[in-house]
């Protein structure tokens, strides 16, 4: 964003191949190791300089994507997919200035993602009840800095609430989420909008049951695939694995008029 | 983001069921109509109402998310599916406060959704060189209120480069993206983000191979995949039918040291 | 099979394009009309000939294979996609010479594959209780000229049981799987194949739960896409439409050694 | 296919659980070890039966399904998937008594499958030119008791032709299969089928060109995709890992008459 050199404590991608990538704080003079060498940090890096190791290697060094926080950011819980990050991105509606609400914080990968989309004029607020991932979401948003952007709480959501209403959307990672549907119908602004994510089928269904009842329209359930290709010159095929799944998408509006969820639901049948 | 009414001339999406699902600019006192029936607008209207036509349907009224304009807005030329929406967003990295680039404009959506992820403190660089097009885009763009955002062009990017550099990422989603990748390699700031979408194998292989001997690092291809899924007690499967293919994903990073590029592309090759 | 003219009586694949493919039965003389026109069959017809409708248009004569009989076979019940049969065929380790179940019967095209598959050394016995399919079942089988190889009969296998026994495998197609555990318990050789297919999670977690009670081991549930791809030179791509979606198999082996089953079931726990 | 014992030399699948599955040759007498402990084969063993190792874990005797000789041959060389080999088996049509060619042989996996399916009456035609795997079919095509039904040749296909003709259908496995068009257009009966399976996409289209070239027409690319599940009680999902690609499938019929094919072209074009 600016073409200046890279500021100390910023994230950098140090890219060797793809199977050599990693997600690094910068520190001017500092060493960074891998296996294909170390290499001390100079005292002005620039997006895209190209450092050697010591055996010869050279090094990318890249501003990372969203893609690649999520891929490469060491983690003590599972963390939302890229597969399926971009694509609750969309159905939030996420935009500049916006209020978000987040539980599981996790990691605090896509806290920090909605941070910066969200911008110093939005907010995330973003529950955790497990402490350890707590403290480490804490640390990852400092790392990321977007600590002012966000509202962390340890707090258990299904039991005390949000704590905050009136919010545009808000992403649900949890084992339990229909636990959460009535602190949702709470803090979400009316027509606000409900993405959560569930790997089992019957997650999805409990869930989608709580949504119908809380008068919840446009309950949505959707999966999401992803192969990547081989690209070599005469030999252009996809790649031999696959994720073959991580988690469904549920997604849902707040309407609260249960005659109306009700009457879509008659009209659904039909079909 | 406000508790108060929807202003004159916002964007409404007007839902009776899955089959009725409407984009539309709010007017108080205005009509709107579908085939369920017509509804005058009210004076005050709030997100989340429920309104009911003269044959007696109700229609809720919600605040589009970024998912459903893409799938809704009119458009004069094909459009950027939900499906690679999000993971472009993710890929791109954006961020509030970002500098961004497009080609072509097509229909405006894309770029709206950029504009209101960068927020009043980023740009969007949005070029289209089919004049059908840039007059669509424009009404889009105006539409949804990111004007002031986005610096769109009627301009032939291929031939006369982007007229702007320093940008964070950009997204290329033209015939012949290969030909955007001269002006993408001075339009990009050392560590940039290409992002390209082409439905054929033998665009993205051209590319590519463009791509590489510019010295862009990282090149990966991928494609998703979505299904969505039916949600009645007793009976959950996924719907019968699926969209088969759209485009592939091209990205790609800026580096621009052939040395490094070459040896990346060795190391490939071992494999 | 071989090289002399096509027998009357016999049935014919005659292919104008991808969207025009009809099965036929050829008659000498006869007249075949589609909306390429009309031809006159003549008295003697080899495979691989071309006609010539009064239209102008060249219609070839194909023998057709079992993925196009399961494609083109008029039918009054769904039917068994290619994109599972050929699977379901696999699992049922079908041979020569084998003995095989099947429930039910409907349009008859997956029997009178199983008995081209057995010859004439081998035998169907597929059971129907729908009077509407059962009669459209036999006309289909002796239509291809397998009559001889099936066992075909109206009854209820959930209540009235197969009426056989030693069978090598059994494919089960029926909206209430569940149901039909029992018989094919008693149907089954020891060590036996089960195979059935579902399009709802619901009835898949309900047959797996059946047959785990029943002694079956090896509970295997797998789904299948296919997607077709367009080939012209320069431009190749995947297919604009995909089935999303038509049915979940479920396979499992006669073991009856409760035992080993419910050990079996602890130690995938585990994983 | 009787109630008898199993016969010394049969193959039996001997089974403890999805991760310890193996396909072993029946010795009476002899013993039979894995990680979970050794055991002596009984005199007389029988389809279903339960033995227990030393270290006390049962295992099941199964015959195996064609799916599973696939999975766990021992092999030298890349072998058939399951995923693509019964719709290979559906796309030719196979039927007992029919006459079929295969190149290359390979493991002589899918010779056997292909002659369990042909039986006595039907003959496989199938070629290797590479010495070691020539021998490796030899050995599994007479483990599998099915030599009397197969004509396997050391012979260069692409070179040498098939050495003989009629053929119902062919099934193509090498890396060239552009190479074998020549000899599949002398060694299919009129009218007969071509079934290539390939892991590229240049592969293809190069192969289809040389099928259109020779007058193929109905000139079919597509792939297949396999998801398995999992399946306990209220955590349904689809299981983590999927196979993102092994080969696409080409499926041409032999006609020959050059008008038919370019005008069968040009109404694809159109579309």
């Amino acid at each position: 964003m600016s073409d200046g050199p890279i500021a100390a404590g910023e994230n950098i991608l140090v890219y060797a191949d793809e199977r050599a990538t990693y997600l690094h704080v910068y520190r001017p003079g500092g060493r960074f190791e891998c296996h294909h060498g170390a290499v001390d940090m100079p005292e002005a890096l620039y997006w895209g300089d190209v450092l050697e190791t010591m055996k010869g290697v050279p090094l990318a060094i890249l501003r990372p994507s969203h893609a690649e926080v999520l891929t490469l950011l060491k983690r003590r819980t599972t963390v939302v997919y890229p597969k399926e990050a971009g694509r609750i991105l969309l159905e939030m509606g996420v935009r500049s200035g916006g209020r978000y609400g987040e539980v599981g914080s996790g990691s605090g990968a896509m806290t920090s993602i909605l941070a910066w989309m969200t911008g110093p004029e939005g907010r995330i607020y973003s529950r955790e009840r497990v402490e350890n991932h707590f403290d480490q979401a804490c640390k990852n948003i400092e790392r990321f800095g977007v600590s002012d952007r966000v509202d962390l709480e340890l707090r258990d959501v299904a039991r005390q609430g949000w704590g905050v209403d009136g919010l545009d959307a808000v992403f649900v990672d949890v084992p339990e989420p229909w636990s959460i549907v009535p602190a949702a119908l709470d803090a979400l602004d009316s027509g606000g909008i409900w993405v959560s994510l569930s790997p089992t089928v019957d997650q999805i269904v409990r869930t989608e049951r709580a949504l119908f009842q809380a008068g919840f329209a446009r309950r949505t359930m959707l999966e999401l695939f992803e192969r990547k290709w081989k690209l070599f010159p005469g030999r252009t095929r996809p790649g031999d694995r696959m994720i073959g799944h991580t988690a469904f998408l549920l997604t849902a509006r707040r309407v609260g008029d249960m005659g109306f969820v009700r009457r879509e639901q008659t009209r659904r049948k039909r079909r």
